[in-house]
């Protein structure tokens, strides 16, 4: 079995020595939030993750969730972790304290959310959907709305999921057709078939909403003529509302959640937001939805890591050269296996680190209003990073950790490739990775005349002088510099009057990844100067690990952006390589 | 369903145009080997292959082999496809036609092979198991072993296993336990139990034999105290001889295929080749299998590049920058998602023409013995290269095909997720994809003085110059000869006295993977070489396509050993990074 142990300490150095959470906290004012809450609040989510989340994560892909009478039922033991969940108070951590959530940093709810995620992907999904459905209808519903929602949603009572997806329109949500007619009472009744629902029904609770993108007769076609409703199971008075589902996707992973295929048939909902701007709306969930769906990425790869050190730790094979003295060694002595544990290990370090860069700054910014404009920029430019680099990132890790362990991580038993098959969804779903390189390309780097992007390098430099104003992390300094400086140039590149408009879409992918690692390599050198002052409270052997992470971070993972630049600057042009449309030469 | 045509055209046009198989073949003394016996050959093959074997991938995956009775029991159907498989003459295609075979190039069978992988991998494992089996008997079984084994196996009436792995002994197989005494008769009886043997058991034939590896009474520790047998499932009259399957494990993909820990409990066997040298006979198998491996990775390719391509054509989803007239585009037009369709088919055709001029070179040899040096230099060089790149971009192209296909590439219906779960096995079995890359660092690379690596470098820039030759290729000779000046000078850095020697294993599997590029790049090459003459019998838009594909890998793909080049001088000090042995600090 995959064992997972929540990584208490990691994540206590990032928060007080890295981030230096606490006090950032208190000086843009939340009272409270200190490093013993932080603690406090961290060790009973771990446990609860280890006790009772991890030992439903086997059987729950083994059974899966499936249609049975009129709705979805979920396997076994899924109902009675939601009640230790919902009564645990966890899914309105951090909700507003006027609809009943206790409302902590996000930051928190996010490390919390990682450990969930970690030891069981598929149960993440769905207060992961409700988060964000909760930060739609706070941000976008009427007062009758949220009096309606919100508190069920924080209680843990109701859940939400989110209905975008049509067979037509998938990434294009311009294409979809789905219909909402205003009855004249205040209320809507949509029509149509929505597919890709996670979470669009389930028996943990007995109530739960739907966020649906429909069109209002006469809207404007495309984009512009769609509007958000809120579409819940259960009317006032317990009746079952004018939906179903009519079946479960059969999926490589992630079984355990249901991804349904729904047909509304006069359901009754309420519209969020204004008419016709509905995707507005939605881009507040999806924009939480994304980080999430990152931090889903990192807690999969903390597991791969943790899992393929323990086995490197324990396997004994081969002789290592420059290894011990017996008939053989265990494999973490062989230089190849420990590239592959390090690479796993440092990859999800440094996504926490970003995504929690990210979480402290919307913190900040929502108690102190002269702080948003940072924290919008940080937002906007670094949510389509931590969602393609955290999920990509963890794929690796997982098929890293599976190649460590050879023949053992493909058999079922051990649990390895489960993960593989799970986080393989997260590089899918909420906007493919590709979609995010061209949120990242087309729509962040240029936004503000490219003020967030200033910013970052502008972080970066600060680390890089601060690591190489100490004699233990000089020589991390210059490449981390190279990195930047090829960041800054390919966007002044991108910028350039003659450039084909196709060239930055050509190298999207390429260049959100050396974003990414150069972001990851700014938070090993935040995470290597902490370690570097040799803070209380840290044996010196973890101490020194940090070090020597962001030492091999710097030397074996940061060399791949000299490749994605080569590739980047190539343009459309090997991309087109005369090849008529259609390609149809490459048929076989 | 994922639909596969088998690719007839880009097949001829390697054979013919590209290898110029034929020509080199009668020239070695083959006779009949036309291109007329190629096409039809290759032309039933692939008749087999998608109207036989491909139906039945699917359902072999949800019904899986399974342990019934005394035996393993195949999924529905497999066993009527092996009779159409044994009726047609397939098991012995390449075999020697004293014991039954017919006797034609292995590189014919190696195409035959792709096919095969590309429709049904699962299936593919039995029959490829056998031939190395076959060859291994062949050329190490006294006449006795070879008058009893090679008429049925060549006939299909039997088939092979290979009986490595213990609980304790994996890649490590001096580590090995098992026992084998004679019992004075020219027999031996075998004890012990072993695991991860692929097809040990099925119901597709009556018989088959195990190659088993055990230590003999007072035989020396490690690997010169091994010795190999073969095993048979049914004693001469029919009785069952003395090992059974204990089960059969639970795998993420390959669900069709069994793969059993077994215990021999006094079994008989036979001794083949000379007592403690079993190692070196069980390498003639494993050096065919890892051939046979990385086929297998290129045949999943080849059905993921066209699942991709053929997705990318029909979907219409946005509008691409500088795309068509409608509301949306197919998704063929995003740059992002041709790179991505364009990356899936450059691996595939690149790894079936090395594997072909391995092949070749082995085929040639064995009718003109004048030639079994240089054949012997390639196929010591090239089977790490074949069996990691293969299969490292086989299941690049499968899970970059999923990509392009998002949410539909998950669910199980369109069966490329079964793709990427079971092209994963073939990076871990038959030796772990590091095992390679140690295997090519550590003996390969310094062969014979570093004989081998000269020849394919000076092939590489006999390659480039041709390039040079012509205005049509021109541009791209720079781009290999970098690669391979990059080669070159890491070859030579390795050899350098004050290397430490963990430098080597440290950058193993970045420096198999730089071959690999330069390996393709080179058959790139060859191809647009190829194409630029402008052969009769191609349509044009088929040779462009091959000049497109070979500027888009030099361009887009090849930059990446810049990257790797700069990983593997970073040598063992960026892994060993200060940690204290075990890692402690490591831990979360």
């Amino acid at each position: 079995m995959s064992l997972y142990e929540p990584p208490l300490r990691s994540v206590r150095f990032l928060v007080n020595e890295v981030l230096k959470a606490p006090e950032a906290l208190a000086a843009a004012g939340w009272e409270d939030a200190t490093a013993d809450l932080f603690d406090a609040v961290l060790g009973d989510a771990g446990r609860l993750a280890a006790d009772v989340l991890l030992p439903l994560d086997r059987s729950g892909d083994e059974e899966g969730a499936r249609v049975e009478g009129d709705g979805v039922r979920m396997p076994a033991g899924c109902r009675d972790a939601w009640a230790l969940w919902r009564d645990g108070g966890w899914n309105g951590l951090a909700g507003d304290p006027a609809y009943g959530g206790q409302g902590l940093p996000g930051l928190l709810d996010m490390l919390v959310t990682e450990m969930v995620c970690a030891a069981n992907l598929a149960f993440s999904i769905t207060p992961g959907l409700t988060q964000g459905a909760i930060r739609a209808l706070a941000a976008h519903g009427d007062a009758a709305v949220k009096e309606r929602c919100l508190p069920p949603m924080l209680a843990g009572d109701w859940t939400g999921a989110m209905a975008l997806t049509e067979p037509q329109a998938g990434t294009d949500l311009g294409l979809l057709r789905m219909r909402a007619e205003p009855v004249g009472d205040g209320t809507y009744r949509l029509a149509g078939q929505k597919m890709f629902i996670s979470s669009a029904d389930h028996d943990l609770t007995d109530n739960l909403v739907h966020l649906v993108l429909a069109r209002l007769p006469g809207a404007p076609p495309g984009t512009r003529g769609i509007s958000l409703f809120v579409v819940p199971k259960r009317l006032s008075g317990g009746a079952r509302n004018g939906w179903s589902v009519l079946s479960v996707e059969r999926k490589m992973g992630l079984h355990a959640s249901p991804t349904c295929v729904v047909s509304y048939d006069g359901a009754v909902g309420w519209l969020v937001g204004a008419p016709n701007r509905g995707l507005a709306a939605m881009f507040t969930m999806m924009n939480h939805e994304r980080l999430f769906v990152g931090i889903q990425g990192i807690g999969v790869g903390e597991r791969a890591a943790q899992a393929a050190l323990a086995y490197a730790r324990e396997r004994v094979q081969g002789r290592a050269a420059g290894g011990g003295e017996g008939a053989a060694d265990p494999i973490l002595h062989h230089p190849d296996v420990r590239r592959m544990v390090l690479t796993a290990r440092a990859l999800t370090d440094a996504g926490r680190a970003l995504a929690g860069w990210v979480a402290l700054r919307l913190d900040r910014a929502a108690k102190d209003p002269s702080l948003a404009e940072e924290a919008e920029d940080w937002a906007a430019l670094l949510t389509p990073v931590v969602k393609a680099a955290g999920t990509d990132f963890g794929f690796e890790a997982a098929v890293l950790a599976q190649q460590v362990m050879g023949g053992h991580g493909y058999i079922r038993d051990n649990g390895v490739e489960q993960l593989v098959r799970d986080v393989r969804a997260t590089q899918i779903y909420e906007g493919t990775n590709g979609v995010q390189a061209l949120d990242f390309v087309q729509r962040k780097l240029g936004l503000h005349g490219g003020r967030p992007l200033a910013r970052m390098l502008e972080a970066v430099e600060d680390a890089a002088a601060r690591l190489a104003g100490s004699p233990m992390t000089a020589g991390l300094a210059e490449p981390l510099r190279d990195g930047a400086d090829r960041l800054r140039g390919l966007a002044d590149w991108l910028r350039q009057e003659e450039r084909d408009p196709r060239d930055g879409a050509a190298g999207a992918t390429d260049l959100l990844r050396l974003t990414a690692l150069v972001a990851y390599g700014w938070m090993w050198a935040l995470t290597a100067s902490a370690a570097a002052r040799r803070p209380a409270g840290y044996d010196p052997g973890f101490l020194d690990a940090r070090l020597g992470l962001a030492r091999f971070f710097m030397t074996r993972l940061l060399p791949e952006t000299a490749m994605l630049e080569a590739r980047i600057r190539s343009g459309y042009a090997g991309l087109d390589a005369g090849l008529a449309d259609g390609l149809a030469g490459l048929d076989g």
